[in-house]
């Protein structure tokens, strides 16, 4: 929810309501009821009149049009008044230390706030500009890529593999049908990147930001790759080098726990999945350089990113409970990556139901996992979490966030694939 | 060819390569002479050592390295002068005006010129604001977009008719395999737009620049869909009318003679195949604002055009002599288009060597009748329209220039194609 309105608005605008036609006249009438009944009313007013009901503390419940699909049970006042101040922030905070409860459909509510969201989307440039301050806030330097890396990719493989799937692909799949398995799925998307950059036998590719492996990992082991393979996450590193002795490939895929910035190297094909929505916009010139004093003069690349439609910032509560540092980039600041390095865009496909749908199947595992991951962690953390995949899946099935695959040669390289239909032939 | 060394400095480099070690001993010494061979040697080492021989007027032939393409006979030396001081613009007036001749390969030297071209690239604000000043030599307002497009596009049907295929498209096939006709071709690329847009009976079509209507004709008699096609060239409004009479469609597809500019009401779909090149970068927001209000909330649409991968101007003399006021975007500008308009990016599709092998094709039909042609216009439009088309298959060949295909729908919508696999699948 966007900044909506002022705490000193929101209670003059209490007050207001409250000299309209009394609708609660069965409740008690004391001060608080009424600025509590009143503030409800004003909440689903200010965010575009949600299907919700709302009640604050214990006063009378606002009910919002159509057809309801949850009810926030917000603790009190200050809590509303936050909410109302920040509601971007303030949601998920509320929601994290329990002073916002939502009962019925959290998805659905979080899936109609985004497509409300959508609608009402400015164009300003102040708000481009509050992008980037936003931004500034974690920086993506060398010790700051780390820290931020660390904050959300080490929180324990224990973890991960209750709600990921074998191959661990913590990035949208592809999924040839929507009844295909998670499983499938993954190993779908994998293939999907390999064909897309047509790897062959012996070819060298460097897989920057290889998370636990599989893409590296399937490079080698079905397509003959020789991968070299970056990570700034420790435990995803031990955990890929672990994985690659025990499928007999240890000599074909390299490991390293390092940044991006610092590959080195020729290479056939250059593949990052699921890393350039953490690289920071302003950093995008520094993978530019990566990519062209890698990528040989017949050599391909595909980049896999979470993205968007237009340059705004990303979620001020997942930015920073969730992905510091964050930005999802739009095609247009992807593509600027491109033009200066006699490359050539060949394909972009835009995968956003496919990532909505991959979500929907870490929620379904997470939660048939919560009172395991209460254990290891909190209830605060399953609170988190849960928002996150949940606010993940209404961004993806709203339209405000996308999934882009960009393949690039070299220019005036004459290797790529004629048609697309060779993706779409099964590969035997 | 660049601007690759002034006049002054071409003459002064001719006179350094004379008190070189002489070549000609065998040859007549008198001024002109050494003047010539030595002009010819410059030109080889100018333009980047291209595999050719060069003589001017009766002078010695200088010799290029590699396996010679082609001979360049140059008149005179002040026509070698004029090449010298603007080769971007002046080979081409040079061959118009038959004061270049090429022998053997000129689609050869071409191609070999492009891709020196794309290696020496340069990347400087000059070469930018050079680009940009260029580009406002013939503006596409709507009086200026009339007379550029009738400059090409009304040079008479019978003209065309002789060299494009039967359904007169005159934009870039789409060939499933390397051998199919360029019939075959063209239908495939109507299908493959309308299925990319997913076109259902009874569908509002907008076609901006529909050419001689082939597009529009498909997606009503294949479709089913209704169509209003603009276009700005009245011999070509004239045949697609009569075209739409003679398939019965008459009902189902309406032709108008006018600019995208003034396109009304509300379509599901949105086509434009090879006219954003011609619009020119200055008035891409006014075709954003047409998309913009046409769109319905569940409108897709689809551009066309010719592009690069560098935000450079157009060859000189192709703006010149071939298309006025035309400019092959990158994707990062053409993307612009739709980044303030609520809709996602949902497929760029790069068809560079399908563009290279149509105007192959074009090629061969046009020589065919290469005499009937120099009867119906003169012998320099027969050179003009022949440089044109190698020079054209070079660029595509090299890559200095590309072929885009974008698919975007409105925002939130959900009614994208799950996968691209039914592009690839028969349609029955």
């Amino acid at each position: 929810m966007q900044k909506l309105i002022s705490v000193r608005r929101a209670e003059a605008d209490a007050r207001q309501l409250h000299r309209g036609p009394a609708e609660y006249t069965n409740e008690s009438k004391t001060t608080k009821a009424w600025l509590e009944g009143a503030l409800a009313r004003l909440l689903i007013r200010a965010t575009g009149n949600l299907p919700m009901r709302v009640q604050v503390g214990a006063g009378p419940i606002a009910v919002g049009p159509g057809t309801i699909v949850a009810t926030l049970r917000i603790r009190d006042v200050p809590a509303l008044i936050k909410l109302l101040a920040y509601p971007d922030l303030n949601f998920g905070e509320g929601y994290l230390d329990g002073s916002i409860e939502v009962e019925g459909n959290l998805l659905g509510l979080l899936e109609a706030q985004a497509r409300t969201r959508l609608r009402a989307r400015g164009k300003g440039t102040l708000k481009r500009l509050a992008a980037a301050a936003l931004q500034m806030t974690r920086s993506n330097t060398l010790a700051g890529s780390r820290k931020n890396i660390h904050h959300h990719y080490d929180l324990g493989n224990d973890f991960y593999r209750l709600w990921l799937d074998q191959e661990m692909v913590y990035t949208c799949a592809y999924f040839a049908s929507t009844d295909a398995t998670l499983e499938a799925a993954q190993l779908a998307k994998l293939d999907h990147v390999c064909r897309k950059l047509r790897l062959r036998a012996g070819e060298r590719v460097v897989d920057a930001g290889c998370g636990w492996g599989a893409l590296a990992l399937r490079a080698a082991t079905h397509y003959g790759a020789k991968v070299r393979a970056f990570s700034l996450s420790r435990e995803q590193i031990a955990y890929a080098r672990e994985r690659a002795r025990a499928l007999g490939v240890e000599h074909s895929v390299e490991f390293i726990e390092d940044d991006y910035r610092n590959i080195s190297g020729q290479v056939d094909a250059f593949v990052s999945i699921g890393m350039l929505e953490h690289v920071g916009r302003e950093h995008f010139g520094d993978l530019a350089r990566v990519i062209d004093r890698s990528l040989s003069e017949t050599g391909r690349g595909l980049i896999h990113s979470i993205g968007q439609n237009e340059a705004v910032p990303l979620n001020p509560w997942i930015e920073k409970r969730i992905f510091p540092g964050a930005y999802p980039p739009t095609v247009r600041e992807m593509v600027e990556i491109f033009e200066p390095l006699r490359c050539s865009i060949l394909d972009v496909e835009n995968l956003r139901p496919h990532y909505a749908l991959t979500i929907e199947h870490w929620l379904d595992r997470f939660e048939a996992h919560r009172d395991r991951i209460a254990d290891m962690y909190d209830e605060p953390f399953v609170r988190a979490w849960r928002l996150y995949l949940c606010g993940s899946i209404a961004a993806f099935r709203a339209g405000t966030l996308q999934l882009f695959q960009i393949l690039f040669n070299r220019a005036g390289s004459n290797n790529a694939a004629w048609t697309r239909d060779h993706l779409y032939r099964n590969p035997d």
